[in-house]
């Protein structure tokens, strides 16, 4: 089918708060082709990635995404790979290609999959989708009783595993920080799954994350998340080997293959998180699944905002059955937990991707027309963007 | 000083070429701090740029530029390393952030050498810029005859040293590939340093860039230039592992300073070439130096444009005295010729950094206001970016 149109939609909450929840705005793709329409989400800043998607040519390999993708032609998996080589080679020189390309691969996946009629994790060569025991993911709390408070209800509400991350961990003393895990591990009991995200907090300071390793080891913490920057492969390489129990995770930074690639190879991660909605889409994400599972790291979906975004994070590692768990976003902005139509809530504790075509959910255009941000962008006096109806 | 305001000016040439050429436009950017003017510039796309500059807040690391940066006081070397590391933790999640702030930090860098009436080169430590010899950097020919012409050209305009790259470069047979260089070496005389770029076309193919050296050791070419894209560490290593004489060289994508040491760790370089308008400016390019001396490996500019680009990609390795090439543009559009007041012209066929205060140049804006283009971007009603008067 010929690549129509395709539509970016800025969407965000009223009011965005200074906090570390992602899920505050969104960009939305529809991509229009053969009479069919799919859908795909790019992370982060929209602005930034509508001017990649529409900005003037600096030179031949300096160029929109639009114009390499609008007119194509896909018909199979391969064709999708490969227009995303075309794009990043065309778009090289800007560092936001992979995001702004990710939203639109992710609704090719969803188009293709409607017009074969099979859901996008068989496309992608998996037999089936193995259900996944999702972490519920959080921030942490304020104190170390609010995030007791916080663990004991996810516990609650049925979730074996929980993630907290950002806030006040890592930012003053690391006493602090093991009242902090020590009350997240009391609130879930001590046979659930306890996971910490230290959101890049010592950003290469291998020493200040090394002194937080006693308490997470003592707390039975299955991993350690992002305690550097993702490009800080040396430090991620040098914290693992003093590690003895607790794994670390990473990668939701990989803006393309080789990036979470290097975190494999160099940086002595046990868990690779990937976010397709910013390494260029389905397909490097499955490239990266592909290349975790044979060299024994875990493929991990990163997802902190809609179900849109969770179904195209889980198609690359749907079929892998030994990767069990699964990033779930549990406290979205209204914004986020409106997107879609259908939500994929857990079953007896797991969570099972759709055997619909495509990704398997719609975006609902009623609950998040008013949330749609009005932009327009003027290069000599020709408009290049103005923020299309969404209907 | 207090950076009491930031101005971004997208200039272009009327017609942009789909050619390999990346000095057809630019983004330069002003810096007003203490009754003084700095400037700097960014590498690649300024639509993206400027968007990333202004654009709404997603969450506490997904934040613009300018918000960062403006308002604050700078008075040392220190402060501008600190605030690059505040604009990279606030901007995490935006891919362009390491672009947008390249330019505004080394304006930043000028206005400090202005304010206390040092070159640039010596606020970064050096007690001297030693001379460099330029390699003339150029677009191969469209056929093998027209590469040597350019190459016998370049040697009577007195220049020891040529780069060429890009073009038909990789695109067709080896053999064809094969002739192009040895009309290269045969213009350039026996004596001639030679160079060449590959532009990246292999990706990350290392059995085809594999193919091409044998005739590279032939023509005795010094260096293999960005076989590969910059992120495929592994196909660097690999092809390095290959090579017996002619040296990789690569770096120029580099977002910051953790991408260029991985391929100075892993990739088997012998030359990394930094651009400061991307890496995140003049900072990070001399952590790149320090950490390339200390592993022998040569640090070499990346540099394309203009004269003010080429100021401020100098200044990182000015006092390396055993790193004695430079890029020097020789083929920039008439906007990048006509950027700079002052040129740094070779004198008996060496480059030395002026000895002025700051970068040592200043834009011309007469010449180039011509070139400026007009840029409106609004968003929920508010015009967040409208292009500002070059005067």
């Amino acid at each position: 089918v010929r690549i129509d149109d395709i539509e970016l939609f800025y969407l965000a909450m009223p009011r965005i708060l200074d906090i570390g929840d992602g899920s505050q705005d969104a960009l939305l793709v529809r991509v229009r082709a053969g009479g069919l329409s799919g859908w795909g989400e790019c992370e982060a800043s929209p602005l930034v990635s509508i001017a990649n998607f529409v900005c003037p040519m600096s030179h031949s390999a300096c160029k929109n995404v639009r114009d390499t993708v609008v007119g194509r032609q896909i018909e199979s998996p391969a064709d999708i790979i490969n227009l995303g080589h075309e794009v990043r080679a065309k778009g090289m020189d800007i560092a936001q290609t992979d995001h702004t390309w990710s939203g639109v691969e992710i609704a090719l996946w969803d188009v293709l999959g409607k017009l074969r009629q099979a859901p996008v994790y068989q496309l992608l060569g998996y037999g089936r989708a193995f259900p996944k025991t999702p972490y519920a993911s959080q921030l942490f709390g304020d104190t170390p009783a609010e995030t007791g408070q916080k663990a004991r209800q996810s516990r609650q509400q049925g979730f074996r595993a929980v993630k907290f991350g950002w806030g006040v961990y890592g930012r003053s003393t690391f006493e602090a920080d093991r009242a902090q895990v020590e009350a997240a591990r009391e609130g879930l009991g001590p046979d659930g799954i306890l996971l910490i995200d230290a959101g890049t907090v010592w950003r290469d300071d291998v020493e200040q994350a090394a002194l937080r390793l006693p308490a997470l080891e003592d707390v039975r913490a299955m991993w350690l998340e992002e305690p550097f920057v993702g490009e800080a492969v040396h430090a991620y390489g040098q914290l693992a080997e003093h590690s003895r129990r607790v794994r670390l995770a990473g990668g939701e930074g990989a803006s393309n293959f080789h990036m979470a690639r290097h975190l494999i190879d160099h940086g002595g991660i046990g868990f690779v998180q990937i976010d397709t909605g910013r390494i260029g889409g389905i397909g490097p994400a499955k490239a990266v699944a592909d290349y975790a599972s044979a060299h024994g790291v875990t493929f991990v979906n990163h997802t902190f905002t809609t179900h849109l975004a969770l179904c195209a994070s889980l198609a690359p590692f749907a079929g892998l059955e030994s990767a069990t768990l699964c990033e779930y976003p549990v406290e979205p902005s209204p914004l986020a937990a409106s997107l879609t139509t259908e939500k994929l809530l857990p079953i007896d504790g797991q969570i099972q991707l759709p055997d619909r075509p495509g990704l398997g959910v719609e975006p609902d255009l009623n609950a998040i027309r008013p949330y749609l941000v009005d932009v327009e962008i003027t290069v000599s006096g020709r408009r290049l963007y103005q923020t299309p109806h969404l209907e």
